[in-house]
């Protein structure tokens, strides 16, 4: 029996994976660490490696970070209990380059001249690895392999006094996505890059104030939700008062497409969009471009289930369960040798049998990034049964890598970068198989179609259309950048 | 701040909840143990307190027990390695009691006179006690505060020669429900009582033979589904062939009929029925005997989805995720003092808000036991924005206890039992009620009615009709009966 | 680098263990289970695999059992508040088949008919395969692999009305060495077998009861020692008083010798003897039996401590400490290639280079079993400079294997039973090599000499006479008795 | 049962602590890592709070830090093979503030623009906080709460080239004590400060180098004591050769005195000396000073035992073990209420009553820092029976702080400080108390006596002659000097 480790994380499929989610609360009494848990619980989807919450209470910070779910640390009262005061930021992380170590865990804290500052961000900067080198011929100490710490740095040497004025200065060289919560004595601080790439929302609850990734880290606290933090302005939330600066040059909006498609949770709300209303009407979008001969419409759950409701709702068919999903998923199991086929993705995933059995399927799903997981359920879904699979895709196809804080393959393993949509339909095993088109997705958030010269959002994976610089990557950063390697901690 | 400890495991809600699940293989070269543990993650939904697993491997039994999901233990290689052998049984556990001590989790392995012998239970004895009382008595040692050891020193007073013929000596003094998985030198048992209480399949996988609660646990290893073990059938699979008994007095069918309405995963088939089809069924019936004047059909995750979807295709509303699942549940969350409505509900659901803003909605569920989660789901639906809230509940209402192996409140704390439907619809805060009829849950099944001479299903607790006598309870069982109260064990 | 583990516990060296630790407090108000594992703590010595703790308040028995150190587990205050109530007992182990299976931890416990009893064993039954192969035949199931549970079940086939009178029932039908300590709702139970082999001493504390293996678990919760148990006594402490039977034949002492030689702590009384005290006597006999030409006497430490300070003070040489004990140890380490000569014995020990270079050695160890230890301790001695190693053992030389609750090797594995003492001396690498007579150890005691007659003392591993029947040896017990192999639970 | 925690850690007494012990080799083919490993396990005794292992690959560095022994993380096969490489260093650290954080466990490791660094330091700076504070002024990131961190920034800054002249330029700057081992691509780097404070031991095996706090880390895996590094003196060791530079301003020999007393291990050998040999004769001269009228000499182990040794050779009293230790420490225990008096200190000692009874005691202990271990156990030998206690210390009172990597309380909470000979015997309870002279233990290392004007050694916590400047003690650092607090970290 040789061992065959087979991961059932949520993010063993094949996915692109938002990389981080933050939150962070200022003016309530003793909470703020418990608050912070709970909002970091509620954005546990977009980062599911690391933890971290960083408190004030007047006179020290007090900081824990944690390998694992939020829950698995912070629902701990010792642990919370420890994390005094009432003002608190906390991040959950996804790491791309499997380097796990603690060190990594965000928040950051700095001992400055000034005081002490914490900081949390969601997004990746594009000239980081070129700034970083530079500060290290300086004679600057990097302490984790992320990118986020030139931030840190570029403040350490800004000749600014207050800690806001040199984030500025420090923001104002690097390139990039980056949605940043930071704590400091006088408050916390939300900030979102120029092009407003990264989302992140702001909210009330009672007189305290909320910054956080998506609002339902709002709706878990029972906050209100406010307004989004507008692209390129900096807030400082003091306990009382939200204080708004617009520091930086004047850009247009390329908000996150991919939000929209898989990474927001359904039940969040997006620059004035509902994210679960979009994705039904891509569904719908989808259904016009690519209707298909079939029986039913049965999503491959739970993230292609909003797109399959608009899909069966525009189509006529009937929508129905055509897979479960087998929610008590963790640990890799040991798999038996010979018997089964695809039991990676049956831990997860069951076909229906009694459903399927003699059906035309349409099955929908969210994208297809290395192809993998998709052509287990399509035999899967075959093997019980189905007679006609037609596979329809609520995005476009997804032929570029992002650099702002997704973790994508490099584009040469990406099936829609390698092969056209009928190679990946014989590759994938499918009758058929559609794609929302890219002037679909824009319908579907309310727009006649994509403008080229102003689309309004982000849709790089798709267009190759990057809305900055890309300064490391001209400058061929190497592969293995950093001299040491850190595990994890050994529990 | 206070600690006030929200669990948010499934079992906080408001559900009956099936006690176990149990499987069996027998003939397969190596990996009976991977393949045992495989099945009982598929069967998670069954019981999620403790799990464990005996082998044979042709000389020599082994065992592992162990609290918490059958992933935390049984996905560890250096565990199943120690599992040997061709032929393994396995069993996941929900205490009824709160004893979770490791002691009570099965299967139960016994030295007899003869050999070994381990035994593995879905069900209850409405007997147990009064047995019980009677084998200590004479001089027997009980080792759990389970019904099921009584089986075994039945069997260990057994003038028999054989492990089977002890065994039905011992189910003949027995009454109340099981469903039962063995293990001895020369295969492996499956036997289910005379009414058919609780489910058990066969499936064979090459030449190896299956046993399982639901086919569900067939699927994820790729068995083929045989057929159901009959009423009253005993069979034992030695690796090649599969010999069937009929030792017990022949009975009218009794199959649990809470089975299809929440307890089987929905992929499951049971008696010829597709599980996730006699949902939607119910759905309809319920739609056609409940109409609500709504907008929107919405389901309580994930159980009242099917039904959603067939209350939505009769009655032509829209199905819509209305409220979504936090699937990253696990630990206690410290509570933050005052800030919060319903936390413990929130950690695992939100509303929707800019689907259900202004809107009338018809919220499925399966079932109403005590009120609380109900009361908290529509108190959240409501904050949302609903403007009208329908509850319509897939099953009738529960008033009766259950004796059969599943874990009801005494019936004094059954919603229904106390109030009338009118009382119910205020409790819980909705504009209006229903729940399908015992008729119409029928007719989900392919009946005209309830049969009441000849029901076909045990549905005692909606009834009050039970099938078997119920010893233990007429004479008056004690309701603290064990002296020695053990804790998990210590981590 | 291959993986060579190398455990450090105190038990890989080369000496017999004891099996067992007991301790029980009765009518304390509420911290019976505290100072329960506070004896425990004491006991550590006796038996370091794993521990248990069963306390009664009144009403309901409280039982907790876990492997490791009693630290890990009894030191917690979560567990320690679950143990209720004013009367308690515990027991530490020492596993001799390498079964460590929590069902094999003691107290035991059992469910009788007139209510429940927890038993807690030191020593080891000589009839018990026998006893249990007849208990099974008539229907008993045994739960453990232990030799103990068979008195358990002679008390369930009992006709006697209360639990004293089972347990005597029982305990006239075993034979072997035993001294017992049991819970019941009455109160505490102390008993010693009929030859006295297993130490059990009688304490008070305020107007508690205390019975324990050993005085120094008295001396750690500050009890007074009032007086041994005798051999064939049982004593029943309700809290008030101490009752005193002697339902057993009479029989001479048979005091097991190697407690005062090794078990047994140093600052123990034990039969009115100072464990301290005999071993330095002892090292005056070798000193008297066996001088040496040395320049120092140094100890195998901790255990060779005592007895070489008698060898220095009769023998006029210096008592230095040249080799080192390093107390860190714990887990195992991973053995570097090549590098390292006897890694294993240096983990715990270090030889003294500045002290021993040049010098003729007087070496004191307190016995020698299979002799791999002392060869590398030798080896380890002389590479640090040692000119001369004269080994001296405070024993007599082990040539039997012990049936009475003390873990030896099979006799066929014991150095002095495959060898004289000159190619024992060979084989170990000394220049000299001298066991205190049989009779030298008895004079050490207040003896002349060995009375062959009437001993008074167990020391069947040196000299072969077993003072009882051998029942289980003789009726060629198989070597691998038990069906069932568990392991000690997943983490 | 109030939970009062009785911690049982060899640090709970009432002694002076080493901080750090450090390890370092080059030039084992693939062991470096596991040699380490051992090499710690031997220092544990300076250390033992955390311990952390950097190696390098020939490409990569690895590190693993973690808390707890040595033995709990890095006796695992799987934590020893990731850290890869022919090079390693390692650290052990006993913290002196409380703050056990993972980012305060050496070695720390820097990517400097040359390449990367690690650095593992015992000893402390004295003027750490004055640097820290400058350079956090000009912009440097500071990570931890360690005085070491400055050196690693000072690197950073200097405008040197090489590694070696980066350490020689930062080392210059700093004042205090330090004995350094580095990590760098080239090789291991050893240095001791100009006074030669700390100890640091060059060790060969085979062909490759070791450097090491102590011999007895040298003696574990079989290495060659070569000779000791000296005072100002660099060494580089790249695999085959060992290159020395003195690139310091030559100073007087100030070795610290106290490591003969307490620290080192009484089986290595510093600066010529055996730290045995020192003990017994420090022994001998506190006899000479102060004899006792007594009828045993008694150590309190095991620190006490070479002194008692000597004490006990010079006065022709015998040598007994009036106290026993247990070594089965570990986690804290709860308190029984009332019952015991002094539990702290019995669960690692034990006055062994029948030796002590009616006996007039000369008890031998090491140090008095600040009198409460001392008053308990006199206290127990009391009450064990003894007659008289006569304490004899063999070490001249501690009257001053130590500022050079040595945890003392203030002054203010020294006995010795407060309160003269006499009094500080009657708060203790003692008949009498002698403390050796500062002459006699300059006797005791083969001097005359102390030469005020170059004592040879570093006294200070006994002279107050403290042979640095105390910078950060004159500029008044602030006691509270950090603004983040945070904890060793959730299991």
């Amino acid at each position: 029996m040789e061992e065959r480790p087979l991961t059932t994380s949520p993010f063993d499929d094949d996915h692109l994976h938002e990389e981080c989610g933050v939150f962070g609360v200022m003016g309530v009494a003793n909470d703020a660490a418990a608050l912070t848990a709970l909002g970091l619980h509620a954005l546990q989807h977009r980062g599911q490696e690391a933890s971290g919450i960083v408190s004030f209470d007047g006179e020290h910070f007090h900081a824990q970070h944690a390998l694992g779910h939020v829950g698995k640390t912070f629902s701990r009262q010792d642990v919370i209990r420890r994390l005094l005061g009432p003002a608190a930021i906390g991040h959950n992380r996804y790491a791309t380059t499997g380097e796990t170590a603690l060190r990594n865990v965000q928040p950051f804290f700095a001992d400055f001249d000034f005081g002490g500052f914490a900081l949390a961000h969601n997004g990746n900067l594009t000239n980081a690895y070129t700034l970083r080198k530079e500060l290290i011929r300086q004679g600057s100490l990097f302490h984790s392999t992320s990118d986020t710490e030139v931030i840190i740095h570029l403040m350490a040497q800004s000749k600014q006094s207050s800690a806001v004025d040199r984030l500025i200065d420090a923001l104002r060289q690097v390139e990039g996505a980056y949605s940043l919560i930071c704590l400091m004595p006088e408050g916390i601080i939300g900030v979102r890059d120029p092009l407003g790439v990264r989302p992140l929302v702001l909210g009330r609850l009672g007189d305290a104030h909320i910054l956080a990734s998506e609002t339902c880290a709002l709706d878990i606290i029972g906050a209100e939700h406010i307004r989004d933090i507008e692209r390129g302005e900096l807030v400082v939330c003091n306990g009382k008062t939200v204080t708004s600066y617009h520091p930086f040059e004047q850009k247009e909006d390329r908000f996150c497409i991919f939000e929209y498609i898989y990474f927001a949770r359904p039940d969040s709300e997006m620059h004035g969009h509902s994210v679960y209303d979009v994705r039904k009407k891509i569904g719908m979008e989808l259904a016009k471009e690519h209707p298909a001969r079939a029986d039913i419409v049965v999503p491959v759950p739970d993230s292609g289930v909003p797109a399959a409701i608009g899909y069966a709702a525009q189509s006529g068919l009937p929508f129905e369960l055509g897979i479960i999903r087998n929610h008590y998923v963790g640990r890799t199991f040991i798999e038996p040798s010979d018997h089964i086929r695809h039991l990676g993705v049956k831990l997860k995933h069951n076909a229906n049998p009694n459903l399927l059995a003699g059906k035309r399927v349409a099955l929908i799903d969210d994208s297809i990034v290395r192809g993998t997981t998709s052509t287990k359920i399509v035999e899967m879904v075959r093997s019980a049964g189905a007679k006609e699979v037609h596979l329809r895709i609520s995005s476009p196809p997804t032929r570029f890598s992002c650099f702002y804080g997704v973790d994508t393959p490099q584009k040469e393993k990406l099936l829609a970068h390698k092969f056209s949509i009928e190679e990946m339909a014989k590759l994938i095993g499918v009758d058929s198989l559609g794609f929302v088109s890219i002037d679909g997705l824009y319908r579907a958030l309310g727009k006649k179609s994509r403008d080229t010269s102003k689309p309004g959002y982000c849709d790089a994976c798709f267009s190759g259309d990057y809305p900055t610089a890309l300064t490391d990557i001209s400058s061929h950063m190497p592969q293995q950048q950093f001299s040491l390697l850190e595990s994890g901690g050994a529990e």
